[in-house]
């Protein structure tokens, strides 16, 4: 296993001593800035920071008596020195890249801690992936925590996983050297009904004096939220409205408030601070999850804060809840979140504390980014073969793995279809009355098929349903293996052969996105580990889904980055319709029900 | 060694989840109360707290239905309900009382949490006796915490304790289920210094992930102490100034403000936050030290609150100071601090928020006070004959041994002699002309002899010295057991006789405090536990430390409370002039000075 070597403060405190009085000189000193304190919120003009082995040994007027002949001088020309930034809860996954490409692509948004639930990964790799997250995550320069997820299956009964968690695994993990904590308890019904192995899980964590992250998707604030409290979780990132982030704070836990590529969560519920008054200790900002795409063109953690005071906070408050308040959540306050001694020295220089332009980034120490260019090494881990070979599907498939045989004698039949939402996770219960031809149900008009194909186990199954929404036209499928939670692949189409060479070409290339249309590939996004991450950049990755999208909208689809709904059809925890390996999932009721409904 | 036996968090999850949930009946409700929420800030009228083995199980507008037929309901009628009150720093041995009396003591004033540092037993029966009172503090029904100490001796070289603390004590300590971080690390030169050993003692405590206490007390706030802090402290709870407040907050310490018996550090330093709004977060509040005088008559941290209140600090924040900032400082924030689910439930109602009554005082869940009387057991400790019997004096002295010679035929000296300073701790390098008579210096008019007798290792010792400003006249004496930090004994007297009848005095009855006058023994507080500690109940040690102060009285003493000078006598680490039982110490120099300069 990588362990973190990147010396602690014990280590080091001899000469950040020594640093700090004057007999030893500093590697690096940032001199003539504005010293932007989160400890006291203040912003003061002036100050000079000396850096030794990574740490801050000095924070004062004047470091010149830490200066040696071969100290590294920075000047700050008078811009504000703030503390790098820090992501409180996210997936690293949802960028379709590794840890190291992630570090790589955040690294010049000022982004230089985070917070990640490898949750996906786990459904596909169990317990060794996990660690191969966190073992690639040691090895960048910038500090990645791990949370251990806590929930695969997060539907037991309703989906088969590639491996499963178990509250053995929580214990296990809670002693490698980059967890922080457990990652976001979904299982919040579990908690709520106090199910022995959530609790087990959550116990495991506590013991180990870490941080359990929370995961409460559900407006009810009554005694199921109560329960849920009770449980053990310290934060949620869930909630959507005012009335959740006040709930959360006032029951003891830590408010998270999002922007990720497609979460929106900030301006509804800023306003507990900005408006209401509450103490914002309690608030931290995130992003959940972000796309290749929001990192290449719009930024990551100076992409939220940027909102949060658009949204009417104080540039300082929002500073806080992107350091100090996340570095105080996860016991890291000693260690991360703000420009103090003893500190990892992470600061950015920034000319403006309201847009935020990052101008330098300081991490550990080193310049790890200039003028949004990174600067550093992000080193890639020697992923096993095994991840790269988890699309686990035994024979190539043909069309007629996705035909739908109608009753004998049926001329049209009414089916239960899953109803895609423009910009919504949630999807709708429909029923559509389709036509038969050749004893095979038909797609036609609104309604596209879709397919759940097994690729843990190569057991052979396919799941074929339908899928209403996007709109396509003519002969096409979209195929991805990113098929949250248990990550199967999911094909949609409007022709079984076309879902054949779809699915046949991700098994080829080992997982990613793709799609044909009349027998020729529009776009591919190839995704070799575990079937869900690129080790390329995310330059790169964000063209590739660019171009994805683009071949979507050219088979009809209008609605807008239909990717993620795509990717979101077998995530059974989710209201109304779902597919999974099991079959068709009603969420309301957690039943499942069959694709035909009657034949007429 | 004695474990703390109160069951975790997650030991009871299960049953809290049920009772919050509805499924299982609370032990007690409290009813009908403003939950003063020191989370988000707020008061929020007419709250139901429910309570189940000890923590909270739920808090929200209604807890009917936690109810059960056996479940206990207390009416808070329209009262505030606020976190029982953490005294962020201080040393039980100043109330000259065991944990187990002084958690008596206080409780009735709202204390359920003490972060207690028993620096002065350490110096009597080193690690042992930390860990008796570590013993005697689990036992009780409140939460109190021990911090290791970190400095026996205060001075190495300048005095000799009854035992030392090493290193690998520190390290030994951190493995106790009741110590909580370091003691105030009290050797600042030290660590400034990167002493080794100091250095040593804190990465052990930071490597357990536990809290170094600071203890920086210098008006030098450059690199010095700039040094200090990238050492590894904390908190800080030596300022005294606003300027001391700020630059520690600043440079990411919490601020400790106290209101001790003698020390009144609040008013002069709250005007950080509330003058110039810094972010109240990293300030917190303790007593440092308390007399049982001032246990009995004017409160604890009830006291200490009111008084940051009456200085001009906003109520709520000002309980922020003395519940959740010291709870998260501690890493404790999920454990005490606040009323909200999981924690300790430790509730106290009070009618008013800025007077404070203490009304009712629930600690873990049972009431442990109400209108002022304890309503619990707080159990004793089986001390140890060794405990008992630390006044180790080989053979009864004699007059003989306080007779200062004077230089062969000469008829007056000069002496070097200790000026005490009323209400100061500091004293005076004085010097005096004094008389010779048959061969020995006289004590006169101003000036009472000063004597160090060894007690530790019965060596025989006795420093015989000069100290002025007491005001004693006609024959007395008095001595005490008590003498900070290596509790030798300290004897003060106008008289050789009284003085040896003082000094057996407390060899007789095992330690504390005594005055003769007269060959009468006039006051007698016993501290039979060190030599430093009563088992009785603070009012009755009261009672007799008011007699000791009358007796002072009695013998020409003006001074206010001139009972803390005589125990400070020997603190070699605070200037100008000291005693140790290797001699008389300059401490602005740190050197040895002869007690006769010349003769004439």
């Amino acid at each position: 296993m990588t362990q973190d070597t990147f010396p602690s403060w014990a280590d080091v405190a001899p000469h950040l001593v020594n640093v700090a009085a004057g007999r030893a000189p500093a590697d690096t000193i940032v001199t003539g800035g504005v010293w932007v304190n989160v400890h006291t919120r203040e912003t003061l003009p002036g100050h000079d920071i000396a850096i030794a082995k990574g740490r801050i040994a000095f924070v004062g007027p004047d470091a010149s008596h830490c200066k040696g002949p071969n100290t590294q001088i920075i000047e700050a020309n008078g811009r504000y020195m703030i503390p790098g930034l820090c992501d409180g809860h996210m997936h690293i996954e949802s960028g379709m890249l590794t840890p190291a490409e992630f570090a790589r692509a955040v690294i010049p948004h000022g982004t230089t801690s985070m917070f990640t639930d490898p949750h996906e990964i786990a459904n596909v790799l169990g317990l060794k992936g996990v660690r191969m997250m966190h073992d690639e995550a040691l090895m960048q320069p910038v500090n990645i925590f791990t949370q251990m997820p806590s929930c695969a299956p997060s539907a037991p009964g309703m989906e088969t996983t590639g491996f499963e968690i178990t509250a053995e695994d929580v214990a296990e993990a809670m002693t490698w050297p980059g967890i922080i904590g457990l990652g976001e308890m979904m299982n919040f019904p579990g908690v709520s009904n106090a199910d022995p192995q959530m609790l087990a899980e959550i116990a495991a964590t506590q013991r180990a004096g870490k941080t359990v992250g929370g995961h409460y998707a559900s407006p009810d604030l009554g005694p199921a939220f109560a329960a849920y409290v009770a449980g053990g979780p310290a934060d949620d990132h869930e909630g959507t409205c005012e009335a959740d982030a006040m709930a959360r704070m006032r029951q003891g836990m830590r408010s998270m408030i999002r922007l990720g590529s497609a979460w929106y969560d900030v301006e509804s519920q800023i306003t507990a601070i900005t408006e209401r008054g509450l103490d914002p200790r309690n608030m931290i900002l995130c992003t959940d999850d972000c796309h290749s795409g929001t990192l290449v063109n719009d930024g990551h953690m100076n992409r939220v804060v940027r909102h949060t005071i658009d949204c009417g906070c104080d540039p300082l408050v929002a500073l806080q809840m992107a350091t100090i308040n996340t570095a105080t959540h996860f016991g890291l306050e000693r260690e991360i979140g703000s420009i103090t001694p003893g500190r990892r020295a992470d600061v950015i220089l920034t000319s403006d504390l309201s847009t935020l332009p990052i101008e330098m980034v300081i991490a550990r120490g080193q310049i790890v980014a200039e003028e949004g260019r990174v600067t550093v090494d992000c080193p890639h881990y020697a992923w096993p073969e095994e991840a790269r070979t988890t699309v686990n599907i035994a024979r190539d498939l043909s069309a007629a793995d996705f035909r739908i045989d109608a009753p004998k004698g049926a001329n049209a039949v009414t089916a239960n279809v899953i109803g895609v939402v423009e910009n919504q996770a949630p999807t709708k219960a429909l029923k559509f009355e389709l036509p038969v031809t050749d004893g095979h149900v038909q797609p036609t008009g609104e309604v596209a098929q879709i397919a759940l194909v097994e690729r843990h186990r190569a057991t052979g199954g396919v799941i074929n349903a339908f899928v209403s929404g996007f709109g396509y036209q003519g002969r096409m499928a979209m195929a991805s293996t990113v098929a949250h939670d248990s990550h199967h692949m999911i094909v949609v189409g409007t022709d079984a052969e076309q879902m054949a060479l779809a699915a046949n070409r991700l098994r080829a290339v080992g997982g990613g996105v793709t799609l044909f249309k009349d027998g020729e590939e529009l776009a591919l996004v190839e995704l070799p580990i575990a079937g869900l991450m690129s080790d390329q950049p995310a330059a790169e990755v964000a063209a590739k889904a660019d171009q994805l999208l683009q071949a979507m909208q050219d088979c009809g689809c209008t609605l807008n980055n239909a990717y993620m709904q795509h990717s979101l059809l077998a995530l059974v925890v989710i209201p109304e319709l779902r597919i999974s390996d099991l079959g068709l999932v009603d969420v309301r009721t957690f039943d499942f029900i069959p694709v035909l409904e009657s034949q007429t």
